[in-house]
């Protein structure tokens, strides 16, 4: 296991060069907000349907989360109407369903959209923050997945390529460990990829118990962030935020999710639960697969929450 | 156009007769929860991945309907937080995002889960109504797909194949439609398919307004609930809710819902925006394709918005 | 029944005008965010408390509306806990309560906070709109009010003293009508007063039904307000929106909205149900009466849900 | 400061005695509904309006609490809908607000409907749990008092009796406790009385932090109960929920619930913000008040947030 010392502090201009190298804005044309959605072509697609050999589905998500606590501070409510209730006279024949959800925050597993985080008073390809309103977002919003996000899903885990369970909340992911969990497992990241990086966070919490995962969770190293734009990942998943907290800049808690939402328009799936869909490449020495991500179609979201089914 | 005539009213009898004929009750053993799930085999899914040839994706969904209006009784609630906006003194350095929903209903786009609808105090395999609380259903929920439901999607565009451009509201679906749009499109469904069946009902929307979707929609007459049983359909999904209201029976107003929810075991998409995938269809000549309908993680949940995604 | 001719249209001068005629701005200092509740001194809630001769209460609020409609484009969502559900294996011992609502709208009986409207991009003594962000606004919130709102009201039963059973939804109430009432009643209108002005909504829904209330609902002619200033009403209620709509300005939709919340620094109460209160004070003779509002301890609301009690 | 003896545990035999002792079931008539609110006549409210002597108006709520943690595990949700902002080209003129909450709960200051517990499958009357659906209560809900609650409240602040400054959380305040602060205080609870108990939970928060108050929270000893229907209480309010936690039933962790909303219907004020009120009282060396407490209007609601008003 390679350690990368991580420097004290960090200051802004650190942090515009890293920015400066991952950035997208313009490659697509001025008007685009799809980012690196757009590495996702046709072909990609045929590819990834070109996986699927067993016909088996794992989900990606963690059940809905509806019981606040320090880790939860937004829980989801989710409230039912019984058949069978007898209401101003009437039998009720049908149940229903009520659901509210802030799904940012480190437990529920969700799509960021690009106008999630900004740099600089700007979101990605330089649209300013205030197109995202109280209403929602003008522009950056969750709607560019609408028709569904499929292609190839490659999951790296990283704690089994380095010979442990779980990574400490404070391992800073490095490319060394990238690299040789590509090695390790026989896989190679490459354009228009889907990349879901494990850092068994739930198998840590499974073992050890639950800690302040809004302070400290391992996640990648922010020098990784270009190594990200230079494989051509269209879209970056963790079962962590992929930021490692704490970190080192002055400027920003989040350096993964600026670098990545803003400067290279790259969407983020959150608090992904990986432990099944790790088990189902481990059972197959594989660990590539078709992987469909289906937002919903919330006009001007800055966020959905999701269940990303990877299909083998 | 083949026109059935419908008996004024259908007493509870003739009703029981006809669930009967579907049940599916006891098939997959008593402790079955996935009913015609279980009609999805990896092979199924082997075959629908097969069908990706062009790499388009194309969403069935609507975009969630916030506003209230007597079409739409339960609007969603959509919020976002700003980013830029100072707060006790702090920068707000990204934005967020509060959706709460109500799902069922005539506007929203979403999965029934089978405990949806009762008869007779019952509920799929039997189970009763008591299964489901106030705080969630303990059986027969939405999570029996919550790893994916991946299957062959066969669109059945029957204005289309009937020469019109939409089924007027209170227009039942005969079987005969149904095989007449078959040979139209020149598909069979079979064993395990997931079937949307088109009324053309936002094309008459766009073209005469709205009207009282919640009393009067085209959808499938009762007498097609056998076809569905007898062609192994896995999974229904409407433009409509797929029962045709109004309709004859003196016991229920949603005859299709008992039918498949509750006899067969037959999950429904409801209210599913057809339009693109129609056109996508009608542009390749090809009626079936691979879908992938990925359902909220909601433990206990009645229902679950969806954005199914039709794969080319 | 005294008709005012209103012009056909009024552009901003003869709104910033009136505007300037209604201000309040700076009379309570440059901090001041209490606006006309300032009127209401310790001796005016003793005069209050000495009004209360029968030990009669009575609600001015209507229940909360929960479907939504053309008139009600935000429905309240209710969910209720069962007790005696059986939930993980444990029985549930107690019921339990979920309200969600988003009070503004024209059905809902709301207390209107001062950032609720905005002139020429400012609130109540010069406050720039942008005090109010997504999570709430930082001055001219509802929490003014947080003490309780307690004074003498006064109902001015309009339609009553100009003997007809409502007032026509494009009926604009004037300074004569007010004056006419008060006579009729044997009331004046005096500072630090709660001031409510039935215009019979109720009654008029339940003898002709629901019509478009976002669009027409009777209220006080915008030249009226400066007359709310002069007698020194603490605050105004009305059982529309204290607005008539339609009316004649260009600049906006809102006049007594603005002219009432921004330039006087008076909070609106909203959509009250006056029909009880008004019997009860027709048949005691007397249109005066402690009244007690109690606005949700809510900090950075622009509104609360609100059940004004008045005390006979 | 007297200490009482806890037995380890008490069963169902002994439970049942004491709320024997405490029921008023059939006491107003087999209909009845509003339970201990009939204590209160139009006398007891002409006699509370007589206490206001200084005009002064004094909150007994907290601000409603929007972060989850592991005290909060149901926070409310607030979103705000600023001015200025552009949506669809227009520019929104006026701000909105959205609430969602779950009142119950150790955080929140509400008041309990009488259908909140529940004592072998009965509510208060004799009215079964089954009353209670998921769509509401149809008796026993929060509706009885929606006329406002007006009487004279009285200020038990234990502690500064018995010459501390909070009570411990596994306090049980005994009658002995009660009588001393009555006395020490020069006041007496009478008939028709809103009782308000101190146990200065928020002047230990505030000095040694929060602690489990799910689990440990000071409050009456279910000895107590009694004495509550002997002295006509109309209505109880604590600082905590009325009831000590930890205590010594098998049968329930909520005694006090049990004998005040089920047995003596009597509803509760928990969580009540009682530090300025105190300070008020101990200003004045008067502990009595004119108390107006106004849930909203909510049909069929277990519960409503409440900011009582305590006006001196």
């Amino acid at each position: 296991m390679i350690e990368q010392a991580i420097p004290e502090t960090l200051g802004v201009e650190a942090f515009q060069a890293l920015f400066d190298r991952c950035s997208n804005w313009g490659r697509w044309g001025p008007d685009d907000q799809r980012g690196t959605l757009n590495l996702v072509t046709p072909e990609h697609r045929l590819r990834a349907a070109a996986l699927v050999r067993d016909g088996v589905t794992v989900s990606c998500s963690h059940p809905i989360n509806t019981v606040g606590d320090n880790e939860n501070s937004s829980p989801a409510m989710h409230f039912v109407v019984r058949a069978g209730d007898v209401v101003d006279g009437k039998t009720v024949h049908s149940t229903a369903d009520h659901l509210a959800v802030s799904p940012h925050g480190v437990v529920h597993s969700h799509l960021d959209a690009l106008c999630h985080f900004v740099w600089q008073g700007q979101t990605y390809n330089g649209r300013p923050v205030s197109i995202v309103t109280s209403m929602g977002a003008r522009a950056n919003a969750i709607t560019i997945g609408q028709d569904g996000i499929v292609s190839r899903g490659v999951l790296l885990d990283v704690p089994r390529a380095l010979g442990s369970d779980w990574l400490e909340p404070e391992k800073a992911i490095s490319i060394e460990d990238l690299e040789a969990t590509e090695r390790a497992q026989g896989v190679r990241v490459t354009s228009g990829d889907i990349l879901l990086v494990r850092t068994g966070r739930q198998a840590r919490r499974a073992a050890l118990g639950a800690w302040d995962s809004k302070s400290t969770l391992s996640g990648l190293h922010h020098e990784a962030a270009p190594w990200l734009k230079e494989r051509g990942v269209a879209l970056l998943g963790c079962d962590g935020v992929s930021d490692v907290r704490k970190q080192p800049f002055t400027v920003t808690t989040h350096p993964i999710h600026i670098l990545t939402l803003v400067a290279m328009g790259m969407q983020l799936l959150d608090n992904q639960h990986l432990e099944d869909v790790a088990a189902a490449c481990a059972a197959r020495s594989r660990w590539e697969f078709m992987l469909v991500v289906a937002p919903l179609k919330l006009i001007g979201g800055t966020a959905s929450l999701v269940n990303p089914i990877a299909i083998f």
